[in-house]
């Protein structure tokens, strides 16, 4: 190209909170090439209404801002693109006409896209779309999802500062369960609904210092490791003997044995749109599973006669960002600075993907992927990486997960609350 | 007394964020004044089961991780003393008789009581009894709550950690629940059964900065100010025709004008324990009244036909401190000080209030209060401080509660997440 190269940045799928850092990454990077750079407003929905943001006049203060602001700054949405014919431009293509058309009129030169699993599906029909009409236009995606469930990459960014989160808020809600002297079971809800990465983040609640042990969470429940309910109540037993406080960790998709959700197995209220409802978004994926932990605490209630509590780990998973990670925030502005520099070298339909070098010290590489290789298709928890109880993980997991929640970032404070843009 | 004095301290009810800064005041002026000092294990249960422990051991490492530790260091309880007989010793006061025995055993100079409410009723009892059989000992209390909500003090210390943990967590929560383009209403349930001082500290999580204004929380329910249905249906609509997210923040004691609470309109599962259940603890009063949420948003739900989520604000309330507020942590300490202070001068039946003197700066003075005029009373949300149509507290509010969360005092990390003790 030999204007100044146009960039266009959209923010797709549940928000994490530190998905403003790869935007920053790419703003900056940007300003440091002279490109100009503009917004979707709420991701593919604002490209095919044309709304459009001028991105081009952030402060370094605001783009700092902007670093330790949670949710998607520039708006998400959950649209999916109609599945690619192969005969090419057609009715049935009207939404990528529509978006190519908009591009065109803006001429963009590249469109770089900060999403999750679903959001990299977007990209990479654009892409395919864009190859088939033989579009200059360069297609790169940016990883982020609390979810971890990313192929091709050691990990994702927005899992590390979630995964510090649930380890710092099970710490804190384990030492408050254990005050009374009261046999109780505090079963922590987390979300994770095919995936348990951020479940199994709860180990790192675990504190090995000799005088200041704990050892909670006692029970990890993943959906990659399916028990029987039986099972579970012998374990909670025993763990009674030693302990009068229990604490369950366990991921919203928990699962038995015949593929059945421990929160179906609650009564729940069927005309409440508020409550435990199995709602499916335009992906097909189910939504809204928050139910596990109340029908787990009531299970244990019921069965072991005692006091249970049930705890729901709230969005805050995926928007405090008053307790990032260091480690994710860097590694998350560092991915949007890799998206925006391959497409600004004429790379098309790729993303960057870290490679983990050592552990000691940590250290990561950033590579760029084939965007069709990491679309559409989930990582779980390794089998090797769970307990063979399937009530824990191994210190394998803990090895891969303790050097993304190392380190901390604190937001600038303004009357009292963490400043945001 | 000639000999070093002995105090024997104590902790309460339930945790908050900086109840153990007050137990580390406690300590560490005994250590100042050469006086040897104890521990209650689980509050007044310890002390009736002499399960006492030595704190005469702490570094002062320890005693600086021992104010950023969550949870009750010595652990809690909810004993309530039978109530005294004019008569004096009986067989229906076998348990002062029991615990003045332990006392005297153990040689005790004073007792320091650190809890809320029903912890100062608790004191004032033991001191009648002591007067009543001329006990030497001196009893003192050390208010804490994150309820806000005991008389004769400006505020409790822990309410400014909860305050803040709850206007910095709406934040994020209403501006994850924004990224949407689609009309919603974020319903964040809030603790405070009678009285709604923690869900006003909602009120602290707008911004006023111009460019970055945000108004969330649109609504604020307390038990103060109770509301017809159809008058907050009609102000949710009109507030969507404004905005596209709605925010409220209710009180789990958020009420009709009938006094019927909103979790009691919602249909429940009877037979869990875990679901909303109105349980009344020892002291009569009514525990675990989380539900108001889940019903509001159901009936948004259902009669706005829009998207709606339930978000409840857990124990985090109470036990997050990893987010401090640094004047409420150095008024939880200053308070220990002053209780164990005031005993060591011989004074007893007294517990150490705060007095505000201005708040540009902000400056209080610490008082001794009569505990009799402390017990068993409830402050309320005064109703000069809630807005006309019952939805909204008013500005004087903010001047109030807005210098209780300033200041922030990071604990240190290991491994990742806060250090404790």
């Amino acid at each position: 190209v030999t204007h100044s190269p146009r960039i266009l940045v959209g923010q797709s799928g549940g928000p994490t909170a530190v998905i403003n850092a790869s935007l920053a990454g790419v703003i900056s990077t940007a300003y440091d090439v002279g490109a100009q750079v503009f917004g979707m407003a709420n991701g593919i929905q604002g490209l095919l209404a044309n709304h459009l943001v001028d991105l081009n006049a952030f402060t370094p203060q605001n783009l700092e801002l902007l670093k330790h602001t949670p949710a998607s700054y520039l708006g998400s949405c959950r649209y999916k693109l109609p599945d690619l014919t192969e005969e090419g431009p057609g009715e049935k293509n009207q939404a990528y006409e529509a978006i190519f058309e908009v591009l065109a009129r803006q001429k963009v030169d590249a469109v770089c896209y900060i999403g999750g699993n679903d959001s990299m599906d977007t990209i990479a029909k654009l892409g395919r779309w864009g190859a088939q009409v033989g579009s200059p236009i360069r297609f790169v995606g940016v990883p982020k999802t609390i979810d971890n469930d990313l192929v091709a990459t050691d990990h994702t960014p927005g899992y590390g500062s979630a995964a510090k989160y649930i380890a710092t808020t099970v710490h804190e809600l384990a030492l408050d369960s254990s005050v009374y002297d009261l046999p109780n079971v505090l079963v922590v809800e987390i979300m994770g609904r095919d995936a348990g990465w951020l479940a199994a983040a709860s180990a790192l609640a675990r504190t090995t210092t000799p005088s200041h042990a704990s050892s909670a969470p006692d029970i990890i429940l993943l959906p990659e490791a399916p028990i029987q309910e039986e099972t579970l109540i012998e374990r909670v037993k025993e763990l009674l003997c030693q302990k009068h406080c229990v604490v369950i960790a366990a991921s919203e998709g928990a699962r038995r044995p015949d593929g059945s959700l421990f929160l179906e197995g609650s009564k729940r209220v069927a005309d409440s749109a508020a409550d435990s409802v199995l709602a499916t978004d335009a992906f097909g994926h189910a939504t809204a599973l928050s139910g596990c932990g109340r029908a787990l605490a009531a299970l244990f209630a019921q069965t072991l006669n005692i006091k249970t509590r049930a705890v729901e780990l709230n969005t805050s998973q995926r928007a405090a960002s008053h307790l990032v990670s260091a480690t994710d925030l860097r590694e998350a502005e560092a991915m949007g600075v890799c998206a925006i520099k391959a497409a600004l070298q004429g790379k098309t339909r790729v993303v960057p993907t870290m490679e983990r070098v050592s552990n000691h010290p940590y250290q990561v590489t950033y590579n760029l992927t084939d965007i069709e290789e990491v679309a559409n298709k989930v990582k779980f928890v390794p089998t090797e990486w769970i307990a063979p109880d399937g009530m824990d993980v191994c210190p394998e997991f803990i090895r891969y997960a303790r050097p993304l929640i190392l380190g901390e970032s604190w937001p600038a404070y303004v009357d009292g609350i963490p400043a945001t843009l």
